[in-house]
């Protein structure tokens, strides 16, 4: 079994004019992906922003579910919420999950986009079912991954679609679907 | 087809303790759902609170995203949001929903408990793609929905279940999941 990681990037992400912007860390962001993260298997989830402010805010997040009131408040976030790490860029996760695994892991962007050579849920489903190198999963905040993190990717998972032309998801309920179906099939 | 409709209850839910409550509605809860009804082809979401100035809340948000400033800002949201629908409790919104079908839907209660007779994926989205009254998928908020609603439902869908026994999801990843399965199977 290959080893599945999980990175929300809050840059570089498009708003919704195309421009490169840095976005703000959203608390339930943290609160659901993690949750996920723990429910389907995931070893670690990064929360990568460049505002040492903001990691530092979500840094006495965790820690008030960690050790403080917290801790004893709610078990089952405190569960959820050790799986968080925080990283100022991407490259800075990469090289976390190198050196716990020995190797590089393979990166695997989400879009809500279609385009040429997406890799399918079922693909990357069997690969994780396999013996491999850690997979890293990335997942962009406002209007998505920009191009230079698309361009970077060594795959581009294929866009989650519903019953229509309407395709936009939160960022929770698509990392929620996306970890169901590589871990419970279709 | 049968229709399909969603209600995410405030009251009566259990808190922590087990005690009935009533929970104060989420913004991204009514953001998050909604999107998932529109891009999962729901016809309508029920937010339901007893509480009249949680509701005039909510009302507000909606106005601002229909017809106020964020009806140019977002039209995604706009179109998200138009399904979004509020009740004092779950009997107007079946109520409303034997107004508009015509037939008096189908209770179908979400749960991360399992149980004896939960109905699975396979047969309630089997169950939407044939014509049949109107079902009515009811979320709970807090620790989950109170055994007054349990009992009177017709169906209970079985638990999503992850690679372990943590199942903790927030109900936004829950219900993105539930949709996802019913829709594009498994």
């Amino acid at each position: 079994m290959a080893d599945l990681y999980l990175a929300l990037l809050h840059h570089p992400v498009y708003d919704k004019t195309g421009r490169v912007v840095t976005t703000a860390v959203t608390n339930l962001d943290v609160h659901d992906m993690a949750r996920v993260s723990r429910t389907f298997g995931v070893r670690a989830f990064y929360v990568c922003t460049p505002v040492d402010t903001l990691r530092r805010l979500v840094a006495r997040i965790l820690r008030h579910w960690e050790r403080g009131p917290g801790a004893t408040y709610n078990a089952t976030r405190r569960e959820a919420l050790a799986l968080v790490r925080l990283a100022p860029e991407l490259d800075a996760a990469i090289a976390e999950i190198e050196g716990e695994t020995g190797q590089l892991p393979r990166l695997v962007a989400t879009s809500a986009r279609g385009g040429p050579g997406r890799r399918s849920f079922g693909a990357l489903r069997a690969r994780l079912e396999a013996p491999g190198p850690p997979e890293l999963l990335v997942f962009g905040t406002g209007w998505g991954l920009a191009d230079e993190v698309m361009e970077r990717v060594d795959d581009v998972l294929e866009p989650i679609l519903g019953v229509g032309p309407y395709n936009h998801l939160s960022v929770r309920a698509a990392a929620a679907i996306v970890l169901d179906r590589l871990r419970n099939g279709r």
